[in-house]
């Protein structure tokens, strides 16, 4: 969308125009908030757009990688990786680091990670090798673990995903959980869908 | 909100952690979307992320008012008061840029604007210099201006402004008009607001 103050067309895009533009780089942002922010940006908050600049360009050059568990970090190893107290008896597998920071939040878990970064999916090209599977099996060779647990999300993907992992940590003898499926907590029946609620029917427990 | 990854606080905070929050200064963000505005970038628009850093620099740099009608613009002028084609009796006042862009998208007037970038309200210190009435009142008696467009918010305060406006072109005899009141285009009278109604129905017309 041009905001449409740079003429017949002839002229380059104004600054404005540019950087409403560019807000639209950020997911959930349309032509409508990315012209928003950009005048509540000009006129209300330029340190804040200055400081938001200057941290995007610092996340962008000194965030990489947790050479442990791959998630986010601007250090070799990240917080959980490097903190003792945690059991290095159980690891945790998820998808993406948005959810290690899920579970950290919801749970008491206590064990370690081992971030994805995708899901595996063939057809796009991701397959073992993109989701470090073999950082991941030198790990459950090197280090003593008893517990794996499968966080992938509750998808096609995600399911395929656990499988394989699950075939990886039995050649190895080592324990794997799936988180449980079921009714959301204060769901109403009513509304949750089919699969979900056959799911939770067959895996229903003593009361 | 901490990504809490930062540990037990003893540490400074993570550059995600940094990232996160200063995503919160764009208008309708909070906690959620920042984290996962910061994790899509990281993730998925590294480029995006750099590119939307470099123009946030610019704009806030480079961006100021227009000398004539006080919009934003990197120039001197912006597009509109440099144009010869538009014509120059007539003057609209709003309140904000974004106001021009929507009357510039909605409409095909082809006068010249003025942006008041505020409204009067004193108590919040916002008086006529704030307003740049002065850079007004002289554009009023240099240019041979033959309308004066109100468009003010209809709010108590956009009320009041328009009134004080009136107030001065009417000294010079200029011509006043104010965007007509009324209900929405497209709206159903049961959802349509008291005062709305009222105003409507006090300024019916011929049909």
């Amino acid at each position: 969308m041009s905001f449409g103050f740079s003429g017949n067309g002839s002229q380059p895009p104004s600054l404005l125009d540019t950087l409403i533009d560019s807000l639209k780089c950020l997911p959930g942002v349309g032509p409508k908030s990315a012209q928003r922010m950009a005048f509540h940006l000009l006129q209300r908050n330029r340190d804040g757009a200055k400081n938001l600049a200057d941290n995007l360009n610092k996340a962008v050059k000194e965030i990489g990688h947790c050479a442990n568990c791959r998630t986010f970090t601007e250090h070799d190893m990240c917080v959980i990786c490097n903190d003792k107290s945690r059991l290095s008896n159980q690891i945790c597998i998820v998808e993406s680091p948005a959810d290690v920071f899920t579970i950290e939040k919801s749970t008491d878990y206590k064990g370690m990670y081992f971030v994805l970064m995708g899901r595996l999916s063939p057809l796009d090209g991701i397959g073992p090798k993109e989701l470090g599977l073999e950082i991941l099996e030198k790990r459950l060779t090197e280090q003593k673990i008893e517990e794996m647990i499968l966080a992938t999300n509750s998808t096609v993907e995600g399911e395929v995903t656990a499988h394989v992992l699950s075939e990886m940590a039995r050649k190895q003898g080592i324990k794997t959980t799936r988180l449980a499926q079921g009714v959301p907590v204060g769901g109403e029946l009513e509304f949750v869908d089919q699969n979900t609620i056959a799911q939770a029917f067959n895996g229903r427990k003593h009361y």
